[in-house]
């Protein structure tokens, strides 16, 4: 009995020429020692989520390249709404969930907004309430399995593996009430409040360089956050109505503002961590304008529930959110782990390479 | 040379008596024939996943006893707003996403609010308009490998493994736009809008028993989404803003309708489909009243990321969102698989059961 | 201002003429009552993962069809070893991880195997012998969030939500060891063993109709499982070397027996429960024939980290392990959930009407 | 009306003075620069994965310091057997999927390996052959949406994002059939084959310093691996058997091996890449010295199918696998993205430390 023929045909079926086969898999020369920039460079040609990543590094380092551009088109000023103009010839959405802001990832983003790195921001509730809450107290490491209820009897909340002592959101509530009572008083003279402005009013008042809306708000730099209401901020503003009813916060306007901004864009990039809300609404923006240009997700989710969260940038490109021509990139990932590695290897090192031009 | 000490003591170590051994894992017994009813009380003793679907139908139906049970105090009854009456002795809230309301998920859903066997609903903008555009043409099915540029091409929208010609969300502009212009009046009327309270001018207007949202409206079920703008209904009223400026969506008066139904209510218990925002929302709702009495979570999210999503029930303790002495449930899996038997093997058990005995 | 011309062609783009658009979503209509049955049928046309499901069931009734067809070629016999012996049209390959024979899915499989509705098993060392541990006591629910040290303590090992007793593997020992001395006195003989031929003898003495490896070893179905060491057995081999010295378990000769098996099959189907070692080696066994003409995955793993175990069918059909023109199905789900459901829809329906035939 | 009491008290929990409450979350300070030594110090703080990527560098760094110390006990030499002789003062098993090898972390490994920096391997039978393979014609780039049938056409195998031309695993034939032939051979001289020396012999034969199983024969890793015959050079091995039959390889001999290195050492750290029959057998090995030191897990899986894949160390405490007061450490993510980092931080460090002392 010899091998069958159809067994040796199978298994030692030759290799046609393929085009496809020109990017050889090959991953870092640790004789060379730790030189992580390198190392870095090398996850390209390594596969998997290591190729992922190094292309999220270029298409990032694409939109940033497109930033320093002229403006291929006249800019558009609004004169009524600053945070909407249009300054460069790249508008970047960035969007997060709440966690990246209870995790160390706040400094990473306050960052980003610290030096002008990105245009707009959407995120949630929590993630703009963290934020501030952290100028007020600090969030502190814990451990995924502690318990629910002894840990409720020590008004301790958990997010994960870190611990936010409940007292801190008593500070939040001293701190943001007063402020409640004044948007009241604005209301009653004409202004229309609407997530966006909540947020630009509190930057305005944190008075802490360590906060991300301190930014913001100084760089006039828009931040969307549709339900505001769903976390500690609303609970502020339920309590708050109690003792001085009738506080309107519109959508409608809010959602006119961040539409605008994607299609007065020149182009634009996107760059989204996390799913839910925030990635849904960023691209739905970017419809407006059929298609973000550049466009980067960071995430956990997988896609065969069907849900937005876990859909591929190839899904929004058959909705017109992203362009048909564009190169986007998931990063399979959780962010702690990746995210700052990314922001590194782009918008890092942009910005300290400009400032050491200067 | 014998078997070391260590490693037979290591691996032949003998069990304690140990109070933990009681329940034996048993499977179906086939031999019986298919009773599908009997393979699904089986879950409970298979283990993994199987248990936790069983320990969900065992806290559904929990929730659906304490239901039938006399109002353990007297009801609240809202003169102004019979939609945040207590009806019942344990208030039920349902949360959805999106993607659940555009698979056939919809036909469960729509069966739970048509027979009153839910109380609140809070789902995403796209949980709401995807009820109203099947009601003007149809979802198809599709694979979730087809490519997004081609289908652009052809104005055909994935999701997942379905797809939504882009006509429909056409469809959907001619039949809301007129409704708009109806809220833009009652707004100078006097009318303060929010999002359920638009949910439910649309679905006294559908005119469809094939809608949930129809369904709503007309069980006074009250639906909220804050983030109504975030999907194809916040584009229309984009567009509609061009024409007729100046209507005003506002979230916190819906947080207030939320947040007493939680606080008036005897009992609660929280039924959550999906993550994100309609998670956290159903959640910080029942924080206003120290903790749900009863919960079931289904999702697909793991809990590693820290983020909300992939919270277990416990993490949700921590913070006073379930009461410390509850015994929630969270089945990790996807809800196309899961819910039509979930509610099968409760509320619709009930509700036959009901009918069946009057 | 009106409404961008690009926005306004982005939104509001029409739809091709698209031969994609054909089945209809459309879940369960409830208001038929309780229909187990119907309601499983409804899940082709329900999306995501329940259309896999859909799918999946209409898979496996095609090797079950196919199985009943007169055999396409003369049948191979293999005078020396009935257990490769092609006894039907389609040759269905079962495969399956540890965590399901330590569930109550374990009778699952029993049923299968009991009325010969698969031909062949590959399976970890687990998967072996925590049948035949069930021979000797049970497994016990427990709780993910039990504690390592307190359990270890208590003689206690989790699996999952699972506990098993560690008295249960002393028992075994007292089993096995008599029945390996047997075998080494065999291999003086002139017995070569291999970890299938070492599975049979253990099924043939197990005497318990509740085990999925006496009924194998009496419907000759072979049980392959090439790493047998991997587990309590190889505990038990170990101790056992250092009182009888010399037994050698083969694997070659295994690989022929299933590569074999694979080659002289008319047809072959395979059904992998979970992923890992007994997914590769069951598709790579159809390699030897070109790829298996029907398939169905059921796992929890993804793609994104390049394992084997997360890969779709479509990667095994570019490496010629499933045909070209199969049409193989993955269920991304959690197997307790799924695998009895799947199997009423197909192996279980087709036994029972056979059974009323007759 | 006012905040009803419920909600004030519940809200406005106090927290009690907690013990819990010690490590503030703290992220990169991006004002220093990059630096991305610091960089991956700040993990530590940053909570949910970067934390455990912290205590994973800690955790590895204490397996290293251990390492160092002075055998605690009298070395254990086996005069018969080179590879399982106790050679430090902590014997460190690595484990990894062949998907690691199939990507550019196989020159990770190979550092780790050429530099003896651990002490036992275990892997699939993929985990060997794409080694070797390597070793005659390069993995290609891909990508995950590449069609099944039409690679097929072209003789090209995917791997994820990854590319084999099918012509490597002919040239695999080539190299590997004179040897098997040498191995038939000295078997007939007496030799058992077993997985850990058929590996042996390849790396002895391949000449190349590419190659990971080069440096391990020189070095006397001993590598296990007991299903080696699934995959490519098993099926080599069963072409060959039609040429000269009768090749035993035996995984009781492997299996005394294993055991043995885990019973002998001082002390035992793990580093367990992947999930499936390598993690499972490294612990398991472990298990006969009741339990390893110190235990690094890197995999995506996660726990609730209540597979070994996905099961956090605690549930290997729970069995004797991992010592009880042991501080072991799983990182979810994807090994592309994070192995390379944990070596850098890790073994690197301690290899380039040093080196340079010297």
């Amino acid at each position: 009995m010899s091998v069958p023929k159809v067994t040796e045909d199978a298994v030692l079926k030759r290799t046609e020429n393929c085009s496809l086969l020109k990017e050889t898999v090959k991953g870092y020369d640790w004789n060379q020692g730790i030189n992580y920039s390198e190392l870095l460079k090398s996850y390209l040609h390594t596969g998997f989520q290591a190729t992922n990543f190094g292309l999220a590094v270029e298409e990032i380092n694409k939109m940033l390249k497109k930033r320093d551009e002229k403006l291929s088109e006249e800019s558009y000023v609004d004169a009524d709404d600053p945070f909407v103009t249009v300054n460069s010839n790249c508008t970047i959405f960035l969007g997060y969930t709440s966690n990246i802001i209870s995790s160390g990832l706040r400094e990473t983003i306050r960052f980003l907004v610290q030096h002008k790195l990105v245009d707009c921001i959407v995120t949630t509730a929590g993630g703009i309430e963290e934020d501030f809450i952290k100028c007020l107290a600090p969030t502190f490491l814990g451990d995924f399995n502690l318990k629910g209820d002894a840990l409720r009897d020590q008004g301790v909340n958990r997010i994960g593996n870190l611990l936010v002592p409940n007292d801190n959101y008593c500070k939040f509530e001293d701190w943001v009430t007063p402020l409640l009572d004044e948007m009241v008083d604005d209301q009653k003279n004409g202004t229309i409040w609407s997530p966006s402005r909540v947020v630009a009013r509190l930057g305005e008042r944190i008075n802490n360089e360590e906060s991300i809306y301190y930014w913001a708000a100084k760089n006039k730099i828009p931040v969307f956050s549709p339900a505001l209401t769903d976390g500690s901020l609303g609970d502020m503003m339920f309590f708050h109505s109690f003792k001085k009813f009738g506080l309107v916060v519109d959508i409608i306007s809010d959602l006119r503002r961040l539409n605008l901004m994607a299609i007065k864009a020149a182009h634009t990039g996107v760059v989204i961590v996390g799913g839910g809300l925030i990635k849904h609404h960023i691209n739905n923006a970017n419809l407006m304008r059929n298609g973000s240009d550049y466009a980067v997700y960071l995430n956990t989710a997988a896609e065969f529930d069907g849900s937005d969260s876990g859909a591929r940038p190839d899904e929004a490109v058959s909705w017109g959110k992203i362009k048909k021509d564009a190169t986007p990139v998931k990063i399979c990932a959780e962010a702690t782990l990746i995210l700052p590695l990314l922001v590194a290897e782009t918008f890092a090192k942009y910005h300290f390479d400009k400032k050491n031009v200067k």
